[in-house]
């Protein structure tokens, strides 16, 4: 390990007590989990019909059938199923452990005698295993089971399925390393997989494994058109010819824009920035820093979603963000923030971590519905539910949250990164505790035991109460000062702290030997930001967003009438911080500023004068839009 | 006849001598005539296929061969051999002549003992005739040879081929009407065919059948359905539940908005007033007024192009208009103008004429490259070169004119409406003459020999010199007074005419004995006009166009830098109007504007101000864009 890098924090060192993320967590605990069971297990009725369970059931012989689903069905078992070890570590459940259990049983049973495990496959198609790297996503499932299998190891203490995903592995580094067969993933995964599995057990060969994928992809971009010549058959109409599809259009370490499917690009960048943590590898990194940049200063919306257009949910190029036929899937804004916390741990810089909060309040809540039940697969930041959802170029842009989805990669995405909030909120260095996140709570960390209290992301009020564990005298608390507190304080035991401030990279360090119970506090305002766009981005010419703390608002037509495309918002009037509403949204401050409508005649066209009448206007937090009824939304409002 | 409805001219009556159009009217006989001839007989490298003259050959037994192409390829013969027609009476040409004759000796070879016409089928499927009129065109290729059939005739007097397309109607009456078999056309087409047929000849027979068609249409919504499912075999993927698609939804008197594939629409439209002005039928009169007022009022561009979605090349919803994502095929505004000019003729109203006139010095024109040898199908008002044709949902909205196109419907269309374009400027009545466009030349009509001298559409000021034929001694001269000429004056015999102006509907009758060599002069301003749009069209909220009498106007980037959306034009600053430059553009008056560009940092968000830079804008007719190379390209202009 890379002595530099920061270490990530167990979430069993870390209780979330939060008044914005407890509903949250248990919403997922209590609803979102047994939901997704029950789907998976096809007990919900009017929703996508999933079979996930089935057939691993099928494939472990216990089950007469045939497999149904996406070729990558068996990844939703697997999201669930980490998912389910967070949860555990939220609030233990000795009954969902126990069916977790069952599940994972049959899961080896359903893994083959050489360790092979794709229900896919072993069902379906037993001969023509790894012969389709290009859109089978075997080693896409096989990661996505690695990080379940450490998930669940690492909460319950069980390694039946980290065993069982140490077999597959072996049987992949046999396949692909020992017997020298050409191959990568079609679907980046399997290397977050796999490096997860070296983090928990400390083995070098799955390091190296997923080493190897990322050092293959790319070298010969024409990799996956020879496989679709040698093969002879296809999955689906994937064309192996859009190498920019799945970045294997050149070596990782040459690539220096964020390209294709935004998903398997930020799997992909995680990745990379985990290996280069462990081995310092600098030209890895540079491609890191550059993807980065070129992410956030030229390719994401105001939110933190990502990959633009709907042709292969990918990015595409520089600048091009449209409001309404946006794709922005709530995928790409969890994979963003895996990517951040990567970059983070390598170089705590702000830079990352206000991206990864941007991300987290807004894009990734985005899709879920406030109750658990339904979820977004597009974020579109303007909905016109009239277009939105119906007509060519917004057939994508779903205008209401549905329930479930055939592929349903996103809403057991959204629950494994909110249950496993608690690995995001800190970092730890042999002399430094990071505060990344205000998530408040209690977390046992190696140098102290630290309280957080907060009302964040209403208020700018953070206090921590540390208890040093003993095991150094000596060590800084370095709390994120957000690029948004332009002007902040802090109180060490209630009084400021203002002699030599030392920071860094947007992090503040307060370096002293701690005594039991020292507090320290931050303080800073949160007015509401008045946003504008770079020029290149056309859609938003005119128009402002408002941003309070890390929340994007947005201007629903339930509360601003019809055709909000008429309202302008005021340039010359302040805009009023409503109190916090804890019944209207479950629980949200909203914004009011006064506006104009205009209007003019009928005619379609006309020369002369628009009318303008005066109205106030209310925004809400983006991340609860569409969670009354089909209404028209705004994110980028005109300003005048 | 209904005796109230205009007599439409013919275009023997008419010589046009204008600056404007002679030079795109030889630009057609000259250039795009003989390219189209040498693209359908296979002679231009570089380019779609054709095939469509080795069709009939191999249908006529001529030749060897597979049918190839579209099946609707014969039309792209029929829609030639039109323009050949109307070309032959512009500027004879005995080569060119011959060479349709031969083309018509093939055709009457290609027809089928029992009058059946059409070389798909006839070569391909013999034994499938007649039961997919859902998707296989038969009917809408035989309207379009019926319309060429009347124009040669009419031109050149020789009644070859419509001596094969009466027998062509005697069998389709046969199948459908004595046979008594349920069907109505896929694509709407032939309704206009068979009225040009009756008009030309004045057999009854053809009336009739063009009413059957018509009075079929949607009775039975279900009609393509039971087709589908009767025969048992697809040509294309064409959704038989779409009945909008094909204006198949309800009984045509009950329409009441333009729905479904525009082209498609306006031909339906178009026959349907045609049919009106002959029968006087007012639920159908009604119907098309209706129809038409949706079109112009909600769903039209200021281009007069139609039809805005890329899906089903189809009108959506009102107000759906938005400018880079555009259809607004060429087809689509040529229709608009037959349904114009049927509209015209029932009732004499400047509203008809003037959404004529839009569509053609607009949407029309647009469709062809300068030099005549380029074409658009899909006309956008916003064009952005790096996403424009390239990502999805903008693919099909090329920023350059092609060559050809696989379904050829375009360039013919518009090289038959331009050559026909005689028809298009006077109507007459037992007493009155109209004077519907401002297109100079010499037009012998029935009561006066009038010349029409103008600048059109360059100055407001046309001279009209009339020499009575002694028809009639006392006559009015009803000269359209454009809705954008705002104040305007008449001159007779140069003295201006002010007593009680007789203005109607947007005509102004003069009405008096004439002598030879009278003259009228029509004078009007034509300041710039600021045009604003309707704020439920969500795409130009804050956006102005620029119009200057008919013309609207666009701005480019070769003329205004890079990233044109970051220009606004200046609201409190004139409009200059240059000078013409007959260099420029073939001819144009291009337009100056002071405006200001808009620029900050280089960070994607951000607070703060814009700054601004003063920028002298230069706007060039819309229909003259993209004719200086890849550049981006506005209409609708933000403004400040």
């Amino acid at each position: 390990m890379n002595k530099e890098v920061l270490k990530e924090i167990e979430l069993s060192q870390v209780k979330i007590v939060d008044e914005f993320w407890s509903d949250r967590q248990t919403l997922i605990t209590d609803t979102v989990i047994p939901y997704q069971e029950r789907i998976l297990d096809d007990k919900v009725e009017g929703v996508e019909k999933s079979h996930a369970f089935a057939n691993f059931r099928i494939a472990a012989g216990l089950e007469e059938g045939e497999f149904y689903g996406m070729v990558f069905q068996d990844s939703d078992v697997a999201k669930w199923l980490e998912a389910v070890a967070y949860s555990l570590s939220i609030k233990p459940d000795a009954d969902l452990e126990n069916r977790a259990d069952e599940i994972i049983d049959i899961i080896e049973k359903a893994q083959q005698p050489d360790g092979y495990l794709n229900t896919y496959f072993t069902i379906k198609e037993p001969d023509k295993r790894w012969t389709n790297l290009h859109a089978c996503h075997e080693l896409y499932c096989a990661g996505h089971m690695m990080e379940a299998a450490v998930a669940y190891y690492q909460v319950t203490g069980k390694d039946k399925l980290l065993n069982v995903m140490e077999r597959m592995s072996d049987h992949i580094e046999k396949h692909f390393v020992t017997e020298e067969r050409e191959g990568i993933p079609g679907h980046q995964e399997i290397e977050i997989g796999l490096m997860r599995m070296y983090h928990a057990t400390g083995k070098e060969k799955f390091f190296k494994l997923a080493k190897h994928f990322i050092d293959e992809r790319g070298k010969d971009p024409s990799y996956f058109l020879r496989e679709d010549e040698n093969r002879g058959w296809k999955h689906d109409i994937m064309d192996p010819h859009n190498t920019k599809y799945n970045q294997s259009y050149a070596p990782v370490r040459e690539q220096k824009t964020a390209e294709g499917h935004s998903v398997r690009a930020v799997y992909m960048y995680t990745a990379m920035a985990d290996i280069a943590s462990v081995n310092g590898d600098k030209e890895l990194i540079e491609a890191c820093k550059a993807i980065w940049d070129n992410i956030v200063n030229k390719r994401m919306y105001i939110t933190g979603g990502i990959g633009s257009n709907f042709e292969g949910e990918a990015f595409t190029i520089d600048y091009d963000l449209p409001n309404d036929s946006v794709y922005a899937e709530t995928c790409a804004s969890v994979g963003l923030i895996f990517f951040a916390k990567k970059m983070l741990d390598i170089h705590p810089s702000s830079s990352y971590a206000d991206v990864m909060e941007l991300a987290l309040y807004n894009g990734v809540l985005s899709g879920m519905q406030l109750d658990g039940k339904r979820f977004f697969y597009v974020n579109p930041l303007e909905v016109n539910p009239e277009i939105s959802g119906k007509l060519f170029g917004y057939k994508h842009v779903l205008p209401e949250r549905p329930g479930w989805y055939e592929c349903a990669c996103c809403p057991p995405n959204v629950a494994r990164l909110l249950t496993s909030l608690g690995q995001y909120i800190w970092s730890e260095s042999l002399d430094t505790v990071y505060s990344h996140l205000f998530i408040g709570g209690t977390s046992k960390l190696d140098l102290a035991t630290i309280t957080l209290d907060s009302k964040f992301p209403w208020e700018g009020n953070m206090t921590y109460t540390i208890n040093p564990t003993g095991a150094k005298s000596e060590f800084a608390l370095a709390i994120r000062i957000p690029s948004y507190a332009k002007e902040f304080k802090i109180l060490l035991n209630g009084t400021e702290y203002t002699d030599k401030l030392d920071i860094r990279d947007g992090y503040c360090y307060i370096n002293r030997e701690w005594q039991d119970g020292d507090s320290v506090q931050l303080l800073f305002d949160m007015p509401v930001r008045r946003m504008y766009t770079n020029t290149l981005v056309r859609s938003n010419i005119g128009c402002v967003a408002l941003m309070r703390g890390p929340i994007v608002y947005c201007f629903e037509g339930i509360d601003n009438g019809d055709n909000i495309q008429e309202l302008r918002v005021r340039k010359d009037e302040d805009i009023i911080i409503g109190d916090y509403d804890p019944e209207l949204l479950s629980g949200i401050v909203p914004l009011k500023v006064k506006g104009s409508r205009i209007y003019a005649n009928d005619s379609l066209y006309f020369e002369g004068e628009f009318s303008h009448k005066e109205e106030m206007l209310t925004a809400i937090p983006y991340y609860a839009w569409g969670n009354r009824g089909l209404t028209q939304m705004r994110v980028w409002m005109h300003e005048v």
